[in-house]
């Protein structure tokens, strides 16, 4: 069964399940940074998604993407699957502005996280879910 | 019409073009790293790809990945479209292992290009092309 890896869901809030991925928040104010997980069981690589569930895959990046880029007007979407550290499979989706705390380089490893205030997380969460319902 | 970016074309070696993507080597044997286009006008960002799009580029990310799998033998392959920079719409597929030079970090801004011999990118291409074909 699909279990949320712990560091995932120590750094992120809850902000729905789509049909095929669960979406988070990070909490980094630094920058508006959504992560999608897949929810399938044991695995690591995008190439290794089912055939049967890349169009829902490519679906759910294209509708947070919208629902982020609506609520965050940013200057651009940075789109990612890493996981060299944590390798359940996730992909992130950052909203990225000329005058954040990385730009124009790619964030990981920039700068530590700025944490949320609750008002600030729920806030976004909210927004975001109004989106993408 | 479509036309290649001049910093991707300087940086990189042409492999093929599959339907949607024109895909690239990367000249930089730090990593096995391919780049896919997709051939469509004035595009920056993954998710302002048309829906009739959608399919293939998912498609096309799935074969090369498993191409340079095949290819490279890597831990794991790291996915990404950013842009901040060159902002033509591309995405990154990168083989990874644990001994390369930047493990476990993202590649970006991390060590400087080594550029391929002749031989090295001819082999690279011409047995990527084996597998795309």
């Amino acid at each position: 069964m699909f279990k949320l890896n712990k560091t995932l869901a120590k750094d992120t809030f809850e902000i729905c399940d789509l049909k095929l991925c669960k979406v988070l928040l990070m909490n980094d104010q630094n920058y508006p940074w959504l992560i999608l997980v897949p929810r399938i069981k044991d695995i690591t690589d995008l190439h290794h998604i089912p055939m049967a569930d890349q169009a829902d895959l490519m679906n759910e990046i294209s509708k947070v993407s919208h629902a982020l880029e609506k609520v965050t007007s940013p200057k651009k979407l940075n789109v990612a699957a890493l996981g060299n550290i944590v390798s359940q499979l996730h992909i992130h989706i950052i909203a990225r502005f000329e005058n954040d705390a990385a730009w124009p380089a790619p964030v990981w490893g920039k700068t530590p996280a700025v944490l949320y205030s609750s008002d600030m997380s729920n806030e976004l969460v909210k927004n975001l879910k109004v989106e993408l319902n």
